[in-house]
């Protein structure tokens, strides 16, 4: 079973407003084994609506259109409609009584453009709407020689209406509960994500060549989002015991040739992942900090409760600061420069001096655009890890990676990679990266 | 002329990711008179994304494609370009030393499997990526029967690297100023938006009800998005002049409203408007946070050359660090509480004592969601500016405000209110909120 999800309004195509609509209404009809196969918005034109309906009903077996039927003059999804189905526009008693329901309990009068709300191509059906004045459009549609079956439904644009709308009176119709006019559903879609962070795309890909087969049920593809790849699972099965089933079977495989990369799943963030071993094993950690500036103290304490874990930090982005502050000798800077293993370490130990926790985290690094040079070039970043040894010995251990990108996704990748080394060596395991 | 965005990806099809490409690209296409007039969203299979090119190039004249030039097995953009360009693969000089340079700058071998990035269909050209891997491909296609003709522009989907691809590659030669093919714009569609922050939308809505009616060309509009409400003011003209003349009427009778809560405009960020403040001042600035944790302080280094006014900060999350950090006393927190007016002065106090700094910022609040009470609710944060008053004395002035959402938006709004009082203390001006 096929979906073609339909928007229309001229301010989603000059993109004056971000469409959300669809991916929230993609995520529900995959859900229930109606698989999207397209995305298409419109403008507020008749014509051009006309056509998109004319194109869409062979080519899906349910249409999900939104936009289009508020009362004003640019409203023109209803006629487009009847133009397409070459039947006119009549007053439908139910949706007058829907239309006005909607004012009296706002105690204002109807203004008259309201009315037009209530006219429905002949021999289509109201939707009722029970959070605005439009009501929605259902119809199933046949063409003259029965070869082409699709069942449209047509919904307010305002998320809000759309949602109430789809949830209460689409999803059951859809998912054949109500009226049995659509068949059971006879496969469906599960899907689950992994998110690794630390190689790039291909390098996560070429971990798993056998799962990124395009042939393969469940399919495995990769997805780079704020400098994660992630690997999407999606299974198409006959219920939704055999989708779980092998998206487990899948997902154990990723989590054999991947291992520890993969530091979380679904909604997880990294910032819960991390938090979540902290407070699992009563660690806290300090921060220090030049050209994150504030970055990685601000993930650590994403979190609620955060305070059982973080309470304090430092952000030295000067030199001056990070001998006045931490007490890094300045003559280490001057050898080694700012953004060098030494340094950081020295940050690092300095923090975990004056702090009461038991790691220090430092990032000293180039973000960019400028003050890169051959050698250290922009994106440059140092990061250390201090711990405690003995009664009152530190020692730490840093690192030197090179970001691409622009100073945003520098400064970004440099505190999540700082939370990643202090991840695997809360997990006992040395840094595979 | 008219443009069609085809957007390529399951994860999009499936609604596992909000597409904000296109309404990006929709915004920067109307603005030099590029129409939109159809986004469309298809998966990651050949035959739809062949099938998409095949229906959009008859219909518009631009056709901006973003998605599926990733190097693995799930991006078959190219592919299904050549398929409907019926020309071969074919590896590109140009492309293979774009992917080849990409990962030198990274100082790590190239996998093999990144080489399919630098094949492209016969006869087309390479888009330079100089944010990622994958470069972007060019084709100016003509039918053979020279009916239809369309230029095609591929990027890639991460929206990092396509924003920049588009900005200095495409937006130019499709503004004719590098190549003449686009034809000059008969009507066009102008927009300018002015941001302001501290009043809500319908606080900014009444203070200029003649410029929000409906019927008005140019339109004014609100949005809301991250806090900020911002004006986006759209003028329908016969050129670009009248359009900018028209617009600028509007923009004028807009600021005599509302004053200096318009911070700026287009794509200035509050960051780099008090950067600029701090930097024609020559002014310098220090940070106590407790509740944003840092976030404080990243604003203030998202700006390159931050340097100039930043230095150091303190982050002091737990009631200990502020006394031991900055020297807060322990006796005024228990007795006002770590989120006051007193502990906030005391906070900007000790961190200007300790600092070379002009100014210090400190913020302590209740980001939740636990930690309210009936008395200081979830949300109550308070803020406050220190100064050099003479030789040896600062003072400082505190303000609490109760900020409405979630711990994500308290935090990310008290550090924007922190930014807006030392915006109007540099402009010389009580704040207005």
């Amino acid at each position: 079973m096929h979906a073609i999800i339909l928007s229309i309004g001229d301010e989603l195509t000059l993109g004056q407003t971000v469409d959300t609509n669809s991916a929230w209404l993609a995520q529900h009809l995959a859900a229930i084994g109606l698989k999207p196969v397209a995305h298409l918005t419109v403008p507020d034109d008749q014509g051009a609506i006309r056509q998109a309906f004319e194109e869409s009903v062979g080519r899906c077996d349910v249409l999900i259109v939104s936009g289009g039927l508020g009362p004003t003059e640019d409203d023109l999804t209803r006629q487009a409609l009847a133009a397409f189905l070459d039947r006119p526009l009549e007053l439908n008693e139910a949706a007058l009584e829907n239309v006005t329901r909607f004012f009296k309990a706002l105690k204002r009068d109807m203004p008259p453009r309201n009315r037009i709300q209530a006219m429905l191509p002949h021999g289509t059906e109201m939707i009722e709407n029970t959070a605005g004045t439009a009501p929605g459009i259902y119809c199933n549609y046949q063409s003259g020689d029965q070869k082409t079956l699709c069942q449209i439904f047509i919904m307010p644009g305002v998320p809000k209406e759309m949602k109430i709308m789809f949830e209460r009176s689409i999803l059951p119709k859809l998912a054949g509960a109500e009226s049995g006019r659509v068949d059971p559903v006879s496969s469906v879609i599960f899907s689950k994500t992994l998110h690794t962070f630390g190689l790039g795309e291909s390098a996560v890909a070429d971990k798993i060549p056998d799962l990124m087969r395009r042939d393969r049920n469940p399919s495995v593809g990769t997805t780079v989002a704020n400098g994660y790849v992630s690997l999407r699972i999606n299974a198409y099965a006959d219920s939704r015991e055999q989708a779980e089933h092998d998206i487990a079977a899948t997902e154990q495989a990723a989590r054999a040739a991947l291992g520890k990369l993969i530091w979380g799943e679904g909604d997880d963030t990294l910032q819960d992942v991390v938090a979540t071993l902290l407070k699992t094993q009563s660690k806290s950690v300090t921060t220090a900090e030049s050209c994150t500036g504030g970055l990685l103290a601000k993930f650590l304490t994403d979190i609620p409760g955060s305070s059982a874990y973080f309470k304090q930090g430092w952000i030295t982005y000067s030199n001056e600061a990070k001998t006045e502050m931490l007490g890094v000798d300045a003559k280490l800077i001057a050898t080694h420069g700012a953004v060098s293993d030494a340094v950081a370490r020295e940050m690092a130990v300095g923090a975990l001096r004056r702090a009461s926790a038991d790691f220090a985290l430092a990032v000293s690094g180039i973000a960019g655009p400028d003050g890169g040079t051959a050698e250290k070039p922009v994106g440059t970043v140092s990061i250390a890890l201090a711990r405690h040894r003995e009664e009152e010995a530190v020692d730490a251990h840093a690192r030197t990676f090179i970001f691409h990108g622009d100073r945003e996704m520098i400064r970004d990748r440099s505190a999540k990679m700082a939370l990643t080394m202090l991840r695997f060596h809360l997990l006992g395991q040395p840094l595979p990266l």
